[in-house]
């Protein structure tokens, strides 16, 4: 499948490694498609590393290019930039398509931990969904680490829970599909619209304080029911 | 074990029941002690039906009496009403004890679901350790509905995880241990000082849309690690 995603940091890195080495076709936006010597995101590896790690099937371009090129497009973007990021990927190349926005709006501004620049009564997905009508947006994976993301069998034999928000049904049904597909989730639960972002995205402060608590980013939220 | 308790709605009721079933002798604070006949909470059992559940060991009383009965007090009133059921239960007779924040800062003014009334750099647990500098303040509890809170075994023969926040250690040891003596708790997890409440809260918004996605609301978060 041609995948576009959003974002040269550690998530877009590794799920478009996951992505490629799966047999997709990825290509990889990025502001500064050239500079491929500059170490991208926390994972601190350059986006040359990350094609000799993700293989034939990846290319590094512009955001317009990987949102042109993909039938589905992942925002792995930073939070604070994604809605410029979305707009130089541009409506016209994101149109019909379904969009799962990855991101959180944390704001790193007032010190460590984060805060979320937006929140309670509003979310970055419902922004993203609010500036771009014509694109599916489904929110999703932004609850968990990128590894996890990529990979849930390695944590419990994937026995914990991922979150599809969204207003269009179809395209979080083919959300759910990729997941499940692309990379091994099991428990997917359909949270609700769009405005369902918001208690997604109000999970990352929980987050990052259990980061802290146990030492790792290694681990996930399952819904025992 | 002398335990007050402030609140008289579903949480405060069962939880005060669990106890004093448990062979704890508990006092139910409230508002308005005499009108044992008014229907309290979403349960809405009124406090002479409750007294009839939970047996010899259980009173009703003031905020006031409760707080002075408690060796460790429980907050189980409604976040709105939380500083005043506080401040009516007096910083004398709270001072220097354990006090089980329950409570969640849940706004239902502009409609459902509810946004929280305080979030993101604040929370409620914080605004009342610095309004009570001298009780000890362990926010917990607040994550999960109030028959998994008292019974957590129910669900999953208990595999699933509640939080403590707090800045005194001692009173989060403590608490910990009364959650597994008096409830069965098994997974504990101490996010860090009461800053971390913010993202126990913060839990709040997904738990709601949870509870309509799933169609009930005996679900819980487990942090799978």
């Amino acid at each position: 499948m041609k995948i576009g995603i959003l974002g040269s940091g550690m998530v877009g890195q590794n799920l478009g490694a996951v992505l490629a080495l799966g047999g997709h076709d990825v290509v990889l936006g990025t502001r500064s498609p050239d500079a491929l010597d500059e170490k991208r995101g926390h994972g601190g590896q350059s986006l040359r590393e990350w094609l000799g790690q993700a293989g034939s099937r990846a290319r590094v371009a512009t955001f317009r290019e990987a949102a042109a090129h993909g039938e589905v497009v992942l925002n792995a973007t930073d939070g604070q930039g994604s809605l410029n990021a979305l707009r130089a990927a541009g409506a016209e190349q994101l149109r019909g398509k379904v969009l799962l926005d990855i991101s959180n709006p944390l704001d790193f501004s007032k010190g460590m931990p984060p805060t979320l620049s937006i929140c309670n009564d509003d979310s970055l997905g419902e922004r993203i969904q609010a500036a771009f009508p014509d694109v599916r947006v489904v929110k999703t994976l932004n609850t968990t680490n990128t590894y996890i993301m990529g990979d849930p069998r390695q944590l419990a034999g994937g026995d914990h829970t991922i979150f599809v928000s969204g207003n269009d049904a179809e395209a979080k049904a083919l959300a759910a599909g990729y997941l499940r597909e692309w990379f091994g989730w099991q428990d997917i639960i359909d949270l609700g619209d769009i405005t369902t972002a918001r208690g997604a995205e109000m999970l990352l402060p929980v987050w990052l304080r259990l980061w802290s608590a146990l030492g790792t980013p290694m681990f996930n939220f399952k819904v025992v029911r």
